[in-house]
């Protein structure tokens, strides 16, 4: 492959793009990689193009070794799928709607869980024609409320989506560590540097679910380590650990107390350890009920709930809203409390939650026999030693608070502290949710049917591309891996004598030894302006033909690590060609 | 390659699917190519998607070879781009139509051509990058008013559309030719028998253009052949040959006559014959005007116009609809005729309309000095020898007339015969029509801009797959010529002996030696089955490993030809290697 810049639909750009603030978005336009074509939506130029194939060839080949085989599904659906799915309402604005002609309803694919459960339905009956794989590489759409970021975040990308189908959960154990493998080998090779964490399904419904979180200071995803074991989780998928359970025997009788002028958790402390009660009092000994109203996907009409949390920690709305997904949640408001009078704003206890039926979740460390101060369900005053399974008996437990840095491991070892990365693979077991809706089952050997079990695994082939250049440039441009790079060498050739005549043979002749060739033989254009892009274009090795080509010698360069050698232009080819094909 | 039938996502059908009518259809089906998932929407299955992967890898090369840049634009547009060439309008009902969160406008492309044009604008702006041609293979969509025929008219399909960019007519015509060149050597290796006509542009507006069409008796589109040379055009390109002027000098007057019970042609004409006037009279002696009303894209009101043509012919309003695109036309109703009154139905004449400024156009044959008998402008009268140039003066010539077997051919040798075909692809001379609507120069040597001229080019890839299988197929299913089949050699091992571990053995041997190869590797499926099977799905060589293997024998089978040969199993894998790599 030769590439010739004189003629290559290529133009660099100086400056960075308005709109940009990450490195990705800044350089790949600034490289000619990428342009807009609208929010969230971009052309992929010819560079971009080559690198999209090379990053999809790396996500087919591995794929293709598990045993998935591909398939190519439409981007335009039929709204039924959806509806018999649930998903034509869950996904709320993020689809893109649409009517044909004649008024039927159709929706740009987000995800293809519906047609291919539909797909292998039409094809398989028998327990003998699983397990299945089947992916596709593909256009996605989803309206994003915030596209950002040029190809990270945006509403029309590209994708690897596969299904594994089989025929009870240890199948589906195999399909999913089989993609889990898989993935590993695609981002190893794709020189990505990520972590796996457990991360929440989302709009899936489901359960085992693990992301591949690609490392970086601009990502959008929070998640967790642990200071001394391998976990990493989404914040969302963190588990509290439940304390152990105390004995109830014996403990003080609870006792309501005039707080007067205790709005707030610090003052009601404060007011605490200053009346003399005989001990010390914190925030963490204090229980926060917050109060929230959900609706189920179609539904009309709110549940109010309470959500108990340890004073010192705030309610994390993402983590509630993760746990309650697909329901919507939001805070009550002033017409909430005046239908409910029972509920006295600023002291809300447990127990006038459970007496009027409300739902009431608490935090995992509000564990049986541990003892609280919290509100008496009237004005001005609080209630102190609340024994949970005692005074009070809560519906269930939710992941809803705050993780803060410095929280124990939930492995046992270390403890949390946090980190960004962009979300480049999610893999994911659907169990039979779809395979449910659809009616999908195979004939066993009993002649009895059973009911299919399924997974859904994908990759942000876009994004992905983006994850590489945010992890792999420098402030002069972008730094390829090789495996994805457009073009193995960059040959510049500058100077007014005839360095580019020699560019454009060497070049020719690396080519035709099945190196990839990138030729810079612009004339008119400054030695300075061809090195500043080849720096920003980011081809892992640069052969400038310049000014030593009257002695002989031409310069090798190393993108990532900087490095120059002279070389002599005898050997020049066979150096290339081995430092290409060894690397 | 190698493909294993004992786990590959297929399954055959015996009975062809109750909605197809067309062979490609059908076996495209069958053979499980392909699945519908809505109206005009099919899913490719693994077999299919590799048929597809090969046309397009064909295509990409050969437009590599011209100098074609490929990108990938998204499919999801702004209208704001096609309201500024027009075409959100002008496409009617066959534009896929959305809004985002936010209520903004958006399409689905059905050609890029705006999008096209403002990236060269973005990147080019001195005549020293011109010219430049850039292309992509990506889905488009149309909400076709009747999908049908499979992958062979849907609502989203896959195209390779390619766009040129020339600073003169000069440079437009190479890129033209290039592209033209580029087709045939596309559509011959893939096989396909195929013509080009000259067409009318459709929706694009602009001058010169070329279809490409396969010959097939199901192909949708109708064109014209002449028998005597190679012209070949569609039906709505067809110009007939102006007669050449008469002499207006000596002509007798025009004479109105009343000519009661001839509401048709055919009375009125018995009639003239009837009456005496001194010679006889053909359909082809009457001018029948036809009165239609358009209206142009966007505009509310309709304008009323005559055609004129010789009362031999009907008025083809396919052609009619082409000459006149992107307008609407409709035949007038009752209520047309109620409220112009001068328009006597049954007995129209070219001075009624040319008196109250009705746009009047006539067929080429309606020739200055030709004399006609036609409406009188009152009822049951009529007149004779109207001569054109004399007693009326007609706003101009349309192509409106159909056209018919016999016709004389527009190059003036030999005469038309009609035949069918499917558009497998276009080549279009845009002009300046997307350069003018975007602004979109380049500054010459001279310091001043100049308007680029463009073309567009475009190759319905998945339509070309069922072309192909159209004219390559027989009753027991698809023979598939080698560059596109999804297999060089299809193994089928039948027996319950060692047969069907033999055939993987050979089939493994293949693969090494870099054939692509399809295994029958199925335990417990008949030979009979495995057979049929075989010849559906249509790969060009079979292997059977079957009976014979006892004796050291197996069977080649040819699908195009038939032809079977008995080899030895020692020295099939060479012999394989050979006819498929010789082929």
């Amino acid at each position: 492959m030769l590439l010739r810049m004189s003629t290559l639909f290529l133009r660099t750009l100086r400056e960075d793009p308005a709109d940009a603030e990450v490195p990705s978005h800044k350089l790949m336009v600034r490289g000619g990689y990428v342009r807009r074509a609208a929010p969230g939506i971009y052309s992929w130029l010819p560079l971009g193009k080559m690198v999209l194939d090379n990053v999809a060839s790396v996500v087919r080949e591995e794929m293709n070794r598990i045993g998935g085989q591909e398939v190519l599904l439409p981007a335009l659906l039929p709204r039924e799928y959806y509806e018999a799915s649930g998903r034509w309402t869950e996904y709320g604005d993020t689809l893109f709607r649409l009517t044909d002609r004649k008024d039927a309803d159709y929706l740009l694919g987000p995800t293809h869980e519906e047609l291919f459960t539909l797909l292998v339905k039409g094809e398989y009956s028998s327990y003998k024609d699983f397990p299945a794989i089947l992916y596709q590489i593909q256009e996605k759409f989803r309206d994003e409320a915030r596209p950002r970021a040029g190809v990270l975040r945006g509403r029309e990308f590209h994708m690897k989506d596969s299904y594994s189908f089989d025929l009870d959960d240890e199948g589906l154990q195999r399909s999913y560590d089989l993609h889990r493998d898989a993935y590993i080998r695609i981002f190893d090779r794709l020189g990505l540097n990520y972590v796996i964490v457990s991360a929440m399904s989302g709009a899936m419904g489901g359960s085992a679910s693990e992301e591949f979180l690609a490392e970086t200071p601009t990502g959008e995803d929070t998640f967790v380590r642990s200071t001394a074991s391998d976990y990493a989780a989404n914040v969302e998928a963190v588990q509290t650990p439940t304390p152990p359970a105390l004995p109830i025997e014996g403990r003080p009788e609870a006792q309501v107390h005039h707080t007067p002028d205790t709005p707030t958790i610090e003052t009601l402390v404060d007011f605490l350890n200053g009346v003399g009660l005989g001990r010390s009092f914190t925030a963490a000994d204090t229980l926060k009920n917050v109060l929230v109203k959900t609706r189920a996907p179609g539904e009309a009409d709110w549940e109010i709930m309470g959500v108990g949390v340890p004073g010192d920690r705030e309610v994390d709305m993402k983590r509630l809203e993760a746990v309650l997904h697909p329901a919507e949640v939001e805070l009550l408001d002033e017409s909430d409390f005046e239908a409910n009078p029972f509920l006295v704003k600023g002291y809300v206890g447990p127990n006038a939650l459970l007496r009027n039926k409300l739902r009431y979740l608490v935090d995992p460390r509000v564990a049986e026999g541990s003892a609280w101060v919290t509100g008496a369900d009237e004005p001005d005053h609080h209630v102190v030693d609340l024994v949970c399974g005692r005074d009070f008996t809560p519906d269930g437990v939710i992941e809803a608070a705050e993780i803060r840095e410095g929280d124990p491991s939930p492995d046992g070892r270390g403890t949390l502290y946090t980190a960004r990365g962009i979300e480049i693979g999610h893999i994911f077991q659907l169990g039979r949710k779809f395979a449910d809706a659809f009616g999908l089952d195979a004939l066993g050997p009993d002649g009895k049917p059973r009911r299919i079990t399924m997974g859904s695994y994908g990759i942000g082939v876009s994004r992905v591309v983006a994850a590489i250049v945010e992890q792999s440039h420098d402030d002069k441009g972008i730094i390829w891996p090789r495996e994805v790079a457009p073009a193995d060498v960059h040959v510049v050739g500058t100077g007014k004598g005839e360095q580019i005549e020699v560019a454009v043979r060497i070049a020719e002749e690396l080519a035709d030894r099945g190196v990839r060739v990138l030729v810079d033989d612009r004339k008119g254009v400054s030695p300075g302006v061809k090195f500043t892009d080849a720096e920003l274009l980011g081809i892992p090795t640069s052969l400038i033909v310049g000014k030593g080509l009257a002695q002989g010698v031409l310069e090798l360069r190393d993108r990532a690590s900087g490095e120059r050698e002279e070389i002599a232009v005898d050997t020049a080819v066979e150096k290339v060609v081995r430092s290409v094909k060894g690397a």
